[in-house]
């Protein structure tokens, strides 16, 4: 069974999930490049993963059989598992508790060579309306505190199988830094008594300096204490919460954005690696005043990432300003 | 001149050090390895880094000559620069403040080809003495709140060349995960009137399970919480808030232990990438009661970085008791 620890000096808890199989000599594991037939994201293999827990098909398709353009299942290798208790422990210096959540995996596509930003909208629309239909069933079990989902796109960015898919995290607690970013929210919140998220989108919109482009309801710009070059937010320029409150059309109009964002990315930077990262509002706990949903692009172009894990600081190669101007001049 | 800007939601701050030379697609930059005649850090080719601040030399050997065993030179393309005002600017939302501190390079030796673990122990314990003068010399600069010392070893690390060395950055402020590391140290003794990290070493001593070994005066273990597979901590077994205060006698045992260390892990994992950390006290306020300095040992061998350096939040595949048994049980 999985593991959460919590570090005894700081508010840290890390997934401790053993890969049973594996010995020292097999780090680093590189990124399983299968052929076709081989790869278990692929068209016609649906027996080699777990059993689909949503999938978008074709009329009179079967489950778990070819048909399906878009499929989510369990993780194969999952770092948490959601039988079982929670059992915490703590000792008065070392806190943990079983591995309990789930571990998912959205393949957007049967097409082995996909690649996201090269997918029509309306499949980036199926992603992300995806990603809402699992968040509101994983809410229904109230042993669940956070749903982090994410992307990790090629083998710098960590991952471990080519065909395009993105990550689901359900985690019995929040992770540190979306705990953080709330505190910081709140904080602004009770000096201004407005959304600090809302504020750098008004603040940004003044001098447009930063921003990477936008349409009637999300913006897209190089947040100002970027960590990493080309960085990139999406946020709603309305204010919510919560991911999964966006309705049909808000979906849309994400997809339109998130599309044209990662395409300008890409052809700007020769196709890197990447990470995008949703943070939304925790399942429990009134958060609607003052936190924000957004979406965190990370293009994955420098290698600082060992020392930067181990101290929190980040150094920055690339002026946000001209990170913004690049991408925005970007013709895609 | 390179920026540090504050995220106007968390407590982080960031270096912007824009490489004007560097245009999208330059990245991601390959560590160069340059033959011995071409690389700057090689005996022969002092002339090619900035003047040295400090060096262990042969006698009668000229500054910025050959002669030397150990070389302090400031970094060419530093992330901060000492000149100049530090002008803080906050208009409420966002923050920043010049770039001012240090960067220097500490190359542990004129042999293009060595490699740390690999030098005898007396060259270990230069590269500490060296990290000792350095802190000692900087700090005299009041603007300064903070030296952070690290080595980033090979590509996968973010070194960016392959002849040995460790970088010192000096900072106008305190990094965010030592402010958290301090602020956690010092509810724990507010609780218990004992440091926390005397209390993990106590507690680790019973068990021995994460303990990979130890001498009189420093130990190494694997932590309970370990955020990377195989991560490892060196920390002095009597308890001490500042590196600096090492006596020639520590600095002795020390870079015994760090030798072996490095070695042991070198061995077990094939040679991998890897980074250190030294966590040490912020040159000003009083930590002397529940801080405890300590060095933090990283081998790269996942890449999951964008993704946990987004979210904060860590998956590690190993099991840390079963790391240090793999350690412990390693002949060097």
């Amino acid at each position: 069974m999985p593991e959460l620890r919590k570090d005894p000096i700081l508010n840290r808890w890390v997934i401790i999930s053993p890969d049973r199989g594996k010995r020292p000599h097999d780090f680093p594991a590189p990124t399983k490049k299968l052929k076709n037939g081989a790869c278990p994201f692929c068209h016609g293999n649906e027996k080699s993963t777990p059993p689909e827990t949503l999938a978008f098909r074709l009329d009179n398709s079967q489950p778990n059989t070819p048909g399906w353009t878009l499929r989510v299942v369990a993780n194969k290798y999952p770092a948490l598992r959601i039988e079982g208790e929670m059992d915490p422990v703590n000792d008065g210096l070392y806190e943990r508790m079983n591995g309990q959540g789930a571990h998912e995996v959205i393949i957007e596509s049967p097409d082995h060579h996909a690649e996201l930003d090269l997918l029509p909208v309306r499949k980036i629309e199926d992603m992300l309306r995806a990603f809402k239909l699992r968040i509101l069933d994983l809410k229904k079990d109230t042993r669940l505190q956070y749903i982090l989902i994410f992307k990790n796109h090629g083998e710098a960015a960590g991952a471990t199988l080519e065909h395009t898919h993105c990550q689901l995290i359900a985690l019995p607690i929040v992770p540190e830094l979306v705990e953080d970013e709330i505190a910081g929210a709140k904080r602004h919140f009770s000096l201004h008594q407005r959304c600090v998220f809302c504020d750098i989108i008004a603040k940004e919109k003044k001098t447009a300096l930063r921003i990477v482009h936008q349409n009637e309801r999300f913006i897209a710009l190089c947040p100002y204490a970027s960590r990493f070059p080309f960085e990139m937010w999406l946020l709603p320029q309305f204010h919510a919460d919560r991911f999964e409150d966006c309705d049909v059309q808000d979906i849309s109009l994400l997809a339109q954005l998130l599309k044209e964002s990662l395409m300008k990315m890409q052809t700007a930077l020769g196709r890197p690696a990447y990470n995008f990262v949703l943070h939304t509002a925790p399942m429990n706990g009134d958060n609607g005043q003052h936190y924000h949903w957004h979406l965190e692009i990370m293009p994955k172009l420098t290698k600082m990432a060992g020392f930067e894990q181990g101290t929190g600081f980040h150094i920055n190669p690339v002026l946000p300003e001209a990170a913004a101007e690049t991408l925005r001049d970007t013709n895609i």
